[in-house]
């Protein structure tokens, strides 16, 4: 592929930058820093400095390792939850998700990634210990994995429920089966075999 | 909608300044975010410093209005071009891909936009009086419009024509007609009937 020409250095330079973020290709680049360009000085020097403020500054929550603005995030430092559940989830956008629901009144831990040696992301990577070590310090009742359904996120299941074995504490997994919505039929045989396995209770509502 | 409840305000700050780039919605401006924070704080800076650079210290060659780092941009200083013709275009990218063409050996004429009574950009928003200016001052023979086959594109090259008309210079416009490799059948009759009326004479090769 021929390289495009552009006019200017200090253009080419800003495409580069945009470039690097993920799924961004050089049109989409470009377009970036032409509308970079039609902005006024204060207002890309806001942008530049909403992107470097989050880097410098932002913290983790150091009991759950969430994002937060302070020492402890928001949800620990929430007296009306639970103290006694933790959920235990791969990000920060894991948490979101599970808080949109509003069916959840638990603490959190984020590990801030899955078991991948693929990705050479070994547990020493991830906030394991610290889990285990909440779990001993803290009053937690049951700890409840809510990771991805994928071979990463079960090697890492495997792995806390080892290394949980000895605490005593209570641990579970969130429920697998057909997704609310979705036609029978269309369902995926291991994803059916495990709903009519883990089959619930019905009264009559869902 | 329900706005996302965020973790922590900066990241809230930065999603929101992603945002605002062209066609990134929340979800993508998330992803960016998270992005740079896994970065490293040199990296985030360059990123950050490209982009500013970019806003503060970018130039406008003063002969062609294209982007320049320096007074007078590489094609407008080049002595072999052609300087007695000059091809005007909408913006940046067109004088992009009409380099990448390797076809013109001119100069070029950047008007920073074409005519747009909806967007609120009118003649005077645009570089045409330094167009005129230039055909008196400068041995220009022939001015190519190399606009956008829109309404927007067609008014422009009409308010130039008009505009040009007095000084006497030689006005040509780019061939509209089938694209090369386009089937017949499917280009519409407005291009076709024009492909037809502004044949050119054929010598045996393409």
């Amino acid at each position: 592929m021929v390289r495009d020409r552009y006019p200017s250095l200090l253009l080419e330079q800003a495409i580069d930058a945009f470039a690097k973020l993920p799924g961004v290709g050089r049109k989409t680049a470009m377009r970036f820093a032409l509308h970079v360009l039609r902005q006024d000085e204060e207002e890309v020097d806001g942008f530049v400095r909403a992107i470097g403020t989050l880097r410098h500054e932002v913290k983790y929550c150091r009991v759950c390792h969430n994002l937060s603005d302070r020492d402890v995030c928001d949800i620990c430092g929430d007296k009306q939850r639970d103290r006694g559940l933790v959920c235990v989830v791969e990000g920060v956008r894991d948490v979101m998700a599970i808080e949109s629901t509003q069916q959840y009144n638990g603490l959190y831990h984020v590990l801030g990634g899955v078991i991948s040696p693929m990705e050479g992301i070994g547990p020493g990577d991830l906030e394991i210990d610290s889990l285990v070590r909440r779990t001993q310090e803290e009053p937690v009742r049951e700890v409840i994995l809510a990771l991805s359904s994928t071979m990463e996120g079960d090697t890492t299941g495997y792995y806390i429920w080892r290394k949980l074995q000895s605490t005593g504490v209570k641990l579970s997994i969130i429920a697998r089966g057909i997704a609310v919505g979705d036609e029978l039929q269309y369902t995926d045989e291991v994803t059916l075999g495990r709903s009519i396995k883990d089959r619930t209770p019905f009264t009559g509502v869902q």
